[in-house]
């Protein structure tokens, strides 16, 4: 018998010149977006996409992502991006990708932790009974899965202010998952992406930033080559991240 | 006989919910996007893409851009873009565009003016005598070409400080085109954003920015409904725009 196409969703991205780095490589930003692309897509075929999802006034949120590049892609690269389900509790959903290119070769791993809100209270609501269950799948994603990452101590962080711009903001108002991502990394110094290259990065979300907040952007050296980073405004923690470089 | 279809490129484009604005619209600057990516994709095909012209020692550098949008595409459009070169003279190629979706509306047109730089001298090289004739087509673009913008006057300008960061480099190491529009439309309050659209943006690039350079980005209100918009750094002008809001 065959099994259920939808448990894995499948869908073929074509790296654009126009968003490549400086190094000609993807940079892991956009592949974050690549990610949310295929999960929204993936969500969307099963009944559980951004439109079922409002219908019933509620929404999908980012809690915990944990990604891991092997190979960047490079210029007009054909990817397949792999995305299922591994585990359902009651406020809890992960979801698993795997990017692998033309020649099947795997590219990247990563595991997501998701939440559904109440979209008017901001409040998590069960995702039990609500037939999620049978798209689950067993495949495997080889990565470790994203811990809560632990706070900067105040006194060695780089510290830099940054207000949120309408290019920030996405379909739900407030600051794209993403975007945090892209700001923190933009923490770093170029002399970096020059001689190395980002392995894992991993994120915790803490709460939706809006229009004309202005946030901090904090980094800090944790030991060779790993990174702690975060996002506040005044003393509420936003999102932190957790880097290590090759 | 058949027309060459090389003539006119033809690209499909899905609309990525993840790359909306807060409104649910693609913002200008990712169909600016969409833009150079059709642009490249096509001078590819012709034999002039940006690994043709690099074994020539050669680069395309956009000079002049105007966009206009008659409708917002929006979430999971299929879009098709055209484009097509109309005019070429010794240092200049005039190519245009128009956006389509999926029931054949129209739903942009634009033109754009580029240059060939050498890699080394970054002085224009001439596109004559390179075959590059045999392309050009005489579709209609109705709407006006890119024209000099204006300098801003000093006196009553917005000006807000942005320092070059590693997500605006693109594959040439300087700031991306798009990106000079993205952090120029972020200074219009998002309020604009809520109660209209931009109708017409027309760009003129005048130098490529380096990380880490401390840019200014400036605004001023012209007339009704029209600003002028232009990136500094120290006291050279490295862009300048007009935009017409409906």
């Amino acid at each position: 018998m065959k099994q259920d196409p939808k448990k894995i969703g499948k869908y073929e991205i074509l790296t654009e010149s126009y968003l490549l780095d400086f190094n000609g490589k993807v940079p892991l930003s956009m592949i974050g977006n690549y990610l949310v692309h295929a999960a929204s897509s993936h969500a969307s075929e099963c009944g559980y996409g951004f439109n079922e999802m409002a219908e019933r006034h509620t929404a999908w949120v980012l809690s915990k992502l944990a990604i891991e590049i092997l190979e960047y892609p490079s210029i007009s690269e054909k990817l397949t991006l792999y995305t299922w389900i591994e585990q359902i509790s009651r406020y809890i959903c992960n979801r698993n990708f795997e990017i692998v290119n033309a020649n099947g070769k795997q590219l990247a791993l990563a595991r997501s932790i998701w939440a559904a809100i109440n979209i008017q209270t901001r409040r998590p609501t069960s995702l039990l009974g609500i037939g999620m269950e049978k798209f689950l799948s067993d495949k495997a994603c080889p990565i470790s899965t994203p811990i809560k990452i632990r706070p900067l101590s105040d006194n060695y962080a780089t510290s830099i202010p940054y207000g949120v711009k309408y290019s920030d903001l996405d379909l739900n108002k407030h600051v794209n998952s993403i975007k945090y991502i892209e700001h923190m990394l933009d923490l770093f110094e170029l002399d970096m992406y020059k001689t190395s290259e980002i392995k894992r990065l991993e994120v915790n979300y803490y709460a939706e930033a809006q229009y004309g907040m202005q946030l901090t952007l904090h980094k800090q050296l944790i030991s060779e080559k790993k990174y702690n980073l975060a996002i506040r405004h005044e003393d509420k923690v936003f999102c932190r991240a957790a880097v290590t470089w090759k």
